[in-house]
């Protein structure tokens, strides 16, 4: 399973004195699926002059989560949709169905994704791929008010 | 499935130099199970002195990992628990099956969920949302003695 | 859910201000599979002269990701890749299939594990467990280069 591969790493850029610098962003969502926060968080990064370090996004809840996907193709979204809704039908027998069919299939789909992710910021940029963006996955059905906690630890401007 | 939304995000809070905290939180589980860990956290974020920064989790180990999630009803753990038994359950004809019929199953249980976590602290608090609880997950049968890397980077009071 | 158990935990020990290094991991991967790169992440931490701090590695890709797990027995690898080709399986109806029957299953694969890892560095060294290796994981059937981005953050020698 560890196949042949060639290594190469770039020389080790360091820098000085790192600051801390947070916000809160809030997101009305419009019901299950995947909002792309990707600009939000760019924004962020800029507002704070970040220069080096990281960004970490936190997302508030136990029903909603994030992560990092596919920003070229909307198919891929509702494929990865449709594959959370098989890992977690409604109406599976679960023992916590007291919030709606909706809720406990929310918890699983959270907990299979990320609740917080981390984003280097490299000279000013966030370091994600060109094909790379961040989602805010709603898992339930109505639409909800969700918060995120926006970090960036690091050097700044 | 980028779905409407209105998203608002707050004034970005900065503050100076940041400093380095580390501790090493040892779990004594009671086998299969998901273990609250979240007031050890918020001791170890006061002792700190953490002021604004994120809190590491990480757990040195392949069949225990960590979760957030719902810390209200008790059968949301039960649910999580059996969805992961059947995404991973014993006697499927692992090709690794030296150490136990319960050790295959705990690394894809792991593999699944989270090794690290990172959680911010702003002003001297977790900024977990109200329902949101941090798990020890032990996926193991028996009882194990599990270590977590606490660390906060970030300012201090 | 909550067994019975025992928590201790260490002193906290705190360290001053904190550093950024950052570098670039180019990894030729020899088509799916699991890749240890462990021994980069060391040599980084190394030259970067990290003494206590947090690395993170971030993958710039979507259909390949990260993982820690166990890097004994070669057969827990076996396992796990059994385990994720049959939560995402080839031509499964996926909607996605432009790039090939590979494409929509690797994306759901780098779902399912993690695009960003953090790992604590405690005294100049990684705080993995004996048993714990990092791996990359290359979900696509063909090579690929991968870019891995390496970064510390804390306090340096």
């Amino acid at each position: 399973m560890t196949a042949p591969r060639t290594m190469t790493r770039a020389p080790v850029r360091a820098a000085s004195v790192t600051h801390v610098a947070s916000s809160l962003l809030t997101v009305q969502t419009g019901g299950a699926g995947f909002l792309d926060i990707t600009g939000e968080a760019a924004k962020f990064i800029a507002e704070a002059k970040a220069q080096d370090g990281a960004l970490t996004l936190f997302v508030r809840h136990t029903s909603a989560s994030l992560t990092i996907q596919e920003n070229a193709d909307p198919t891929v979204l509702i494929d990865l949709a449709t594959v959370l809704n098989r890992l977690a039908p409604e109406n599976a027998g679960w023992a916590h169905d007291t919030e709606g069919p909706d809720d406990m299939p929310a918890h699983v789909k959270a907990m299979l994704t990320a609740t917080s992710l981390q984003i280097p910021v490299l000279q000013g940029r966030l370091a994600l791929g060109t094909w790379q963006g961040i989602y805010l996955i709603e898992h339930r059905r109505r639409p909800h008010r969700r918060e995120i906690v926006l970090q960036f630890l690091g050097t700044t401007r």
